[in-house]
C-alpha cells in the first residue's frame, strides 16, 4: 500500500517507460561480457547512454588485497563440429556455450576427451549453463544436457579462438553530489553475458535509478553508483576507495535479480539494523505486499566484500527474486522471457523511494523542548477546543513535537506512531517552517579525501 | 486477582465509601468550570474538604514557555430565545450548553447566522458536546443536534453574560512529606463542567487517594498532588517547578476517567520502562483482570506535558475507559449514570496499591553475599532437612537472598521468582530483621530547591 | 541429532560401558553417607578407582563464612523392636530407615512418642522418606507409611548406635592440568546414601567424565572436579578457593540427577547468557530431542553457592530428570530400578560434548580483514565459478571468513549460520592452517593463585 502522498512523489520525478527499459536490454543482451574484456567496455558504453559514468581502467596485474586483477579475456568465436563436420555448437548462438573465460583451443577430440571439457545441468536437461573459469586456466563448452545425451561416439573438431592478454579491467562509477559528502551507495555488477534477471536487471535498474536521481533539483546526500565485474572489480575498487568508503557511507545497496516478476526481496546488511536496513525494510513494507526480508548470510554478490569484517559496511541487496531461489539461475533460462520490465519499473520506484525516504529521514529537536508549544500563536491551532477525535494532521504534529529530541529520525517516528512516513515528512516541514523544531547538525568536519573519487 | 496480603494492606488503611463519593461528586457537578475563573476556585474548596490543599493564583498574562495565562473567565448566564421568544437554551440546565470561554453576547440573529454559532453532534444526536475556544475570541452555544434541527427560519435572541477580565489562573496542589525528598507524584484536572468520568473522577480519586496516604503512619517518599486546569495549568506549574521535578520525581501518574465501570487501564510513559510503569503494570496484572496496557501517545492529558522531551518525566496514566475511547466523552452523557461510585472506590484502591507497592519496593543486598546465610543460627531453619517441595516463604527467601546484589528491586524479583510481590516484602522484612539483609542506600543530596513548592 | 563429525568425535575418546557403571554403582550403593563421617570417605576411595582424586579433611569447627564445619556422624546401627520384641526395622536393610545425621538413642518409648520421632510419606505409602537432621540434634527413624499405620499400641524399643564427634569433613577434587589456567568446573555430591538418581548418577558421571577427559592427549581448559557434601561441602570449598574461582572459572556445571532413562534437562546460571549456558543449551538441543531448558532458581543444589551474589559464577546444571520433578525423589524409590546405566552412558556422552565444545570454541580474527581472500592461491578455491548451490563446507567458509572478526565464537557462528558447530570446527582447522584466520590471543596474565589448589 503506497501512501497518496509518496506515490506523488514518485510521479513528481517520473521513471522510465518498461518500452525504454526494454529497449536498453535489447542493446545489451548480445554482448560476451566477463570480468574483463571489450564486453564491459561496449556494455559500460551503452549504459553511459542512460546516465553519465566515469570508467576507470585498473591494469591486469594490480594488486587489491589478497588478489590481483587478471588478464584481459579476448574472445572472438567458439564452434563444435561433430564428427560428421556438422557446426553442433556456436557461442554466435548462445554467449553461455562457451565456458567464460575459456582458454583458447582448436583441434580434434575424441568424445572421451571431450566430455572433460563440456558441462551440463542433467536437472535442467534443456537449459545451458553459465560456468566460470577466471581462475583456473582451461577450455570449456557449455550446452544442454538434453544435447549433450546425444553426442554420439567419434572425433570432434573444437575452435575456440580466445586469448588471455594483458590490459586492464574496467570499471564505471557515478557520484552524483548532494549537501553532503555522506553517501548513499548503489552497486551493480557487469561480467554476466546473456542472462537477463541476473544480469542485465541490475545494472538497468541502477543506471535508471541514477538518472533519476539526477533530475532531482537538488539532494541531501551524495550517490555514489558502482558498474563492476562482479567480486573483483568490488575488491579493486574497495582496495581503491574503501577507506574513505568506510567514513562516507550511511547506507548502501546491492541491486542484483532485480527484473523478475516477483515479490520484493531485501536481504539485510551484515550489521542487520544499520539506517540502510531500516529504510529498506520500511519501504518494502509498504511498498511490495508479499516482499520478503531475509537476515544477512555471506554468500551472494558484492555484499560479501562490502561486508567483509573490515570494512562491514551498511550494506544490504535489493532484488526481487534473489539469487538461488530461482531455478532459471545462472542457466540460459534467465531470459528475456523471464523478466519483466514493468516489474523493472516497480523496482526503479521501490529503490527511488527508498532514497526519497532517505533524503527526508531528518533528526529533529525541538526549538523549546519543554511542554507543547502554543499552536495558536504559531497558526497551527483548530478554532475549538475539545475535539473528540484527532486527524492524523494533528497525531502527526503530536508525535514529531514529541518525540524531537535530538535522537529520534523520522522513521523512528514512524514506526513507534504508526502513522505514514511520508505525512510526518509534510508536517515537519510545516513545524520547521514555523521555526517550532530544527533540524540536528549533521556529523561534521567530512569531505571527500583529496582525490578519492 | 488480589493476594491476601494485599487485601490486608489495603483494609487496614480504608478508602472512602461510595456513598462518601457520591456526596462529593453532587457537590462539585453543578459547577460552571473552565481553565480560570470562579469555578476552579470553589471546585478547589470542595477539594480541600477532603483533603488538605494549598492554593496557588498564577496572574493572568504570567508567562509559561511558549503560552501566558490567559484572563479569568466571568460567567453569569447562557440563553437562547426562539423567535416566537419562548426560551430554548440555558446554561443553568447544563452548563454545556455555552461554548466553554465563551465571549459573552447580547443580540438579535437570524437562524443562519446562529448556525455560525452552534455546535453540536450529528453523529450522537442526543448529546450536547463539549467544545471549548480558550485562544480564539468568540461566542458559540452547544445543543443536541436532534434540538438543532428543529429550529425554523426567524430571529433568536441570545443572551450570553459573559467577560474576560484580568485576573489569575487557580492551581492547587498538595506535598505530603515522606522519609525521602523523593517523589511520587499524582496530577489530575479541574477546568471540565458537569461531566463525570472526565472528569469529575480524576478530581475524587485524586483527593481521597490523597486523604488515605496523608493516614499512613509514614512514608517513605514525598507524594505531591496536583490539581490543575488542563494543559495550561501543568504548563504553569512546570515552568515554576519544573526543573526540580525533574530531579524528584521517581514515579507518577495522570489520573483521568477513573470513574466507569470498565476495566483499568495503563499508559505507558514516554520512557514506557520506567519504576512508574513496572509499578503500574504490576499492580494492574493483578488487580484488574481484563486491564489494559497501552504504549504512549503524545495525545491525551497532562501526560503531553510531563512527557514532553524537555522533562521526559517517568509519568503514565492511571484510567478505566480512557478519554476517546468510549462514545459518552465530552459530550452531556458522560453523566451521573455513566460512572460507578464503587468501581471509583476500587480506583483508589489501585491508586493506592501502586503507592504502596513503591514504598515497599526497596533495593537489598546480602551482608555477606558469600553463599546461603547458615539460616539455622539466624532462626529461620526448618528442623528437617531433605523436604522434597518448598513452601512459598521458603521460596521467597531464597530467591531474596538470592537476588540482594543492590541492583535488584524487589518488583524485580517478583517478577523473575513467579512470587507474589506482597509476599516477597513480608519475607523481605524478616530477612531484614535477621540482619541478613540491607537497604541499598538511596541516592544522597536531593533536598528540595529552596522555596521549591 | 548427533552430527556425524561429534559422533566420530565421541568415538574417538570412548565413554565407560553401562556394565562398568552398574558394577561401580553397585559398589557405591550400600554405604551409608551423610555430610561427615566414614560414609563419605570410603565412597571417595571408591571414586578414586575411576580417576584420581585428592582428598581434603576440613575440620569439625572449621569456619566458612556462616557456617561451621559440622563434627563427624558415627553410625554403628538403628533398629526397632515391636512391643511383642519382634525387629520391625533395621537401618542394615535400608540406610534411609534412620533419619540422616540422628543422634544416638537407646530405650523404651510409647507408641505416643515414637511417633514423633518417626517420618513417613502418606502420599506414597510405600515409600520410605530420605530427611535429615544436620543442624537440630534429634533422633529419628523413617518407614513406610504403610508399615507406620500398622503399629499398635505399646512399647517400642529403640536401639540407635550413633554419635557426633570431633573430625573432620571430606571433600575430593581433581584438577587436570590444560594449556590455560581458564577452568572449567563440574561439581557433584556424595552425601546422599543408597539413592540412585540423586545421587550416586552425579559421582558416578562426575568421575567417568574425569577419567574421560583425562584420557586426551591434550587439553585447552584446565578442568576441575569437585566430589562434595552438598551445601556445607560446596560452601567449605568456596571459603577456601572462591576468590580464585571467581577469576577461573569460564564455564561450569553441577552434575545431579543425571542417571535416569528421561531426556536431559539444563537448569540455566543465575546470569543466564554464559558462555557455560549457551554451550549446553546449543548441545543439549543437538543431542537430546525433548532436552528441557529451565530459568535459574535459587533453589536445588550447590549452584545455589556457586551462583550466591557474592560468586555469581557461570555455572548450570546438567541433569535428566532434575530433582522434584519425580516422584521418587527423596525417596527409597530412587533405586537401582528407577536409573538407566545406557542413560547415565549418554549423559556422559553429553558433559564430554559440552567439554569439546568449549575446547573448540576459539575466537578467530582473519589475518587480512577486507574482502574474501583469494582462495585460488590457498589451495581452497573450486575449479569452476557460477555453480548454482554452494555445499555446506563452502558455506561454512564463508560463514567463518565473514564473521572471523575477533568478537565472534565459532558458537555464535553455528547460531547465526544454522550450521553445524562440529563442522565449523573443521572448516575452521582448515582456513587456520591456510593462515587465513588466527585465534584471538586468550585473556592474559591468570595464573592459578599461590597454593590455590
Amino acid at each position: 500500500m503506497r501512501s497518496d502522498a509518496l506515490k506523488q512523489l514518485l510521479l513528481a520525478t517520473p521513471g522510465p517507460t518498461p518500452e525504454r527499459l526494454a529497449a536498453d536490454f535489447d542493446r545489451l543482451w548480445p554482448i560476451m561480457r566477463s570480468i574483463t574484456g571489450e564486453g564491459v567496455r561496449r556494455t559500460h558504453a551503452i549504459l553511459n547512454d542512460i546516465a553519465p559514468l566515469t570508467s576507470l581502467e585498473v591494469p591486469t596485474g594490480t594488486q587489491c588485497y589478497d588478489w590481483a586483477v587478471p588478464e584481459e579475456w579476448v574472445f572472438r568465436s567458439a564452434r563444435l563440429y561433430a564428427p560428421d563436420g556438422r557446426l553442433i555448437l556456436d557461442a554466435v548462438q548462445n554467449n553461455l556455450h562457451v565456458l567464460n573465460y575459456s582458454a583458447g583451443f582448436s583441434g580434434s577430440v575424441s568424445l572421451e576427451e571431450l566430455q572433460e571439457h563440456l558441462h551440463s545441468l542433467p536437472d535442467i536437461p534443456d537449459a545451458i549453463p553459465y560456468l566460470t573459469t577466471y581462475y583456473t586456466r582451461q577450455w570449456g563448452l557449455c550446452m544442454s544436457h538434453r544435447q549433450r545425451e546425444q553426442l554420439t561416439q567419434g572425433r570432434y573438431r573444437v575452435e575456440i579462438d580466445a586469448e588471455h592478454v594483458a590490459g586492464s579491467m574496467t570499471l564505471s562509477h557515478c557520484v552524483l553530489p548532494g549537501d553532503s559528502p555522506e553517501e548513499i551507495l548503489f552497486s551493480t555488477y557487469t561480467c554476466h553475458p546473456s542472462m537477463a534477471n541476473n544480469e542485465l536487471s541490475g545494472p538497468l535498474v541502477a543506471a535508471h535509478l541514477l538518472r533519476r536521481l539526477a533530475s532531482l533539483p537538488s539532494r541531501r546526500y551524495t550517490y555514489r553508483f558502482l558498474f563492476l565485474p562482479e567480486t573483483i572489480g568490488s575488491i579493486a575498487y574497495l582496495a581503491a576507495h574503501g577507506e574513505y568508503l568506510k567514513t562516507a557511507v550511511k547506507a548502501g545497496y546491492v541491486l542484483t535479480c532485480i527484473g523478475d516478476a516477483g515479490p520484493a526481496t531485501y536481504k539485510r546488511s551484515r550489521q542487520a539494523d544499520t539506517l540502510a536496513d531500516r529504510a529498506a525494510e520500511y519501504v518494502l513494507q509498504w511498498f511490495s505486499p508479499g516482499g520478503l526480508v531475509l537476515d544477512y548470510w555471506p554468500g551472494g554478490s558484492d555484499e560479501r566484500q562490502y561486508c567483509s569484517p573490515g570494512f562491514n559496511l551498511p550494506v544490504g541487496v535489493l532484488a526481487r527474486t534473489i539469487y538461488a531461489a530461482y531455478p532459471q539461475y545462472h542457466t540460459s533460462q534467465d531470459n528475456r522471457d523471464f523478466v519483466s520490465f514493468p516489474a523493472m519499473c516497480d523496482s526503479i520506484d521501490l529503490c527511488f523511494a527508498v532514497a526519497l525516504l532517505l533524503e527526508r529521514n531528518h533528526v529533529f529537536r525541538r526549538t523549546n523542548p519543554y511542554c507543547e508549544p502554543f499552536l495558536a500563536k504559531h497558526n497551527l491551532h483548530a478554532p475549538l477546543g475539545g475535539q473528540r477525535l484527532p486527524g492524523a494532521w494533528k497525531k502527526a504534529r503530536q508525535w514529531i513535537l514529541n518525540l524531537s529530541d535530538g535522537t529520534c529520525d523520522l522513521l523512528h517516528m514512524a514506526q513507534r506512531s504508526g502513522l505514514d512516513y511520508w505525512l510526518l515528512t509534510e508536517v515537519a516541514s510545516e513545524l520547521e517552517k514555523a521555526g517550532l523544531i530544527i533540524r540536528s547538525a549533521s556529523p561534521k568536519g567530512l569531505r571527500p579525501a583529496e582525490g578519492a573519487i
